[in-house]
């Protein structure tokens, strides 16, 4: 039991060290030797948990960063009360975790997914992936509020766009404004898609 | 006068292929091998031409990149008609682009922005600077439209931040969809702002 935790512990340690290099400084000027330091791991870990190496656990920490910043995003965008409440808080919240971390702590792949979008095919996909799924989990929400699917998605995909690009925009600048106007733009489209739902009977 | 072409021609060989190399793969990625290489220059013309080295040649590949980029689109922008054929035209050109590319050629400037955003405040600072040039060049447009400084400024940062973020999606995805609905988005934006201008008398 105790040796068991101990081998996870140590899988999960470089899974979530790689991770956060990656967002901060990138896939190519994060070295083995920086993610075996930063998650205290001897470099035979490292090839035990993952045979192929840098790939393999680049691919890892692409999925699980992603998907824990959609888990994060959708308990703030599900605990805000209402759809428009919700967005709101996604947008605020990037703009204060911004401001919190010296505009270190942002998208968790979206570094990675410029870098390897030319160059590496396996961890193009995984950012396609991770992508793909939080569009669908934000189409889902506006379907619930009513709005037709075809809609729901293009709100999705532009919510996403708005959030990835004042990621890069706030961080290249160290300024909130990006994040702000991008929230205050993404709210302003969710209302006017609102507006046109036709009231159900109740 | 051929020595000075020759020379001239190295120095912008440098920047060009340094940019175009940055765009695709990002800045830890590109060695000094391969800028030589792509440009067909010695070493020792690297340091004659940048004595500060691959950072000084990247800082000057940014804004060199980041200001090339801005007058394509300014040309298509103003080419295009009027502020919202011009809006359109950015996204569907992009869009083209990106396909015809394969991916490849999108923002010049973004990958190294992220990468260099929490580890090179310099280079951070020169992509600051090109985002700061392209929201004053679409700040101008908007308020040459009737639209108040302001409202301007905020659709300026908004369009800015569809734009970077669905090449980020569209990258990673291989698809124009993300492209195509942020200039949806941006155009429905615009459009709305441009109803709430006072006409003019005439």
């Amino acid at each position: 039991m105790s040796e068991d935790t101990k081998v996870q512990g140590t899988r999960e340690r470089l899974v979530s060290t790689a991770a956060d290099l990656f967002g901060r400084q990138g896939l190519s000027a994060t070295g083995i030797k920086q993610i075996l330091a930063g998650s205290k791991a001897q470099f035979s870990s490292l090839y035990h948990h993952f045979p192929g190496g840098k790939d393999q656990l680049a691919a890892e920490a692409i999925r699980t960063a992603g998907l824990g910043y959609q888990q994060f995003v959708e308990e703030i965008w599900d605990g805000a009360g209402d759809l428009l409440a919700g967005v709101r808080s996604i947008f605020d919240g990037a703009a204060y975790v911004l401001e919190a971390t010296d505009y270190a702590d942002a998208c968790p792949i979206a570094t990675i997914a410029l870098e390897v979008a030319s160059t590496n095919e396996d961890l193009r996909l995984a950012t396609a992936e991770v992508f793909e799924s939080w569009n669908r989990a934000a189409t889902v929400r506006f379907v619930a509020g009513g709005i037709t699917p075809s809609v729901a998605r293009e709100l999705a995909v532009a919510l996403i766009a708005l959030l990835e690009g004042a990621f890069v925009l706030s961080r290249a600048a160290k300024s909130p404004e990006s994040m702000l106007v991008a929230g205050k733009t993404a709210v302003a489209m969710v209302e006017r898609a609102l507006a046109l739902v036709e009231p159900h009977g109740g």
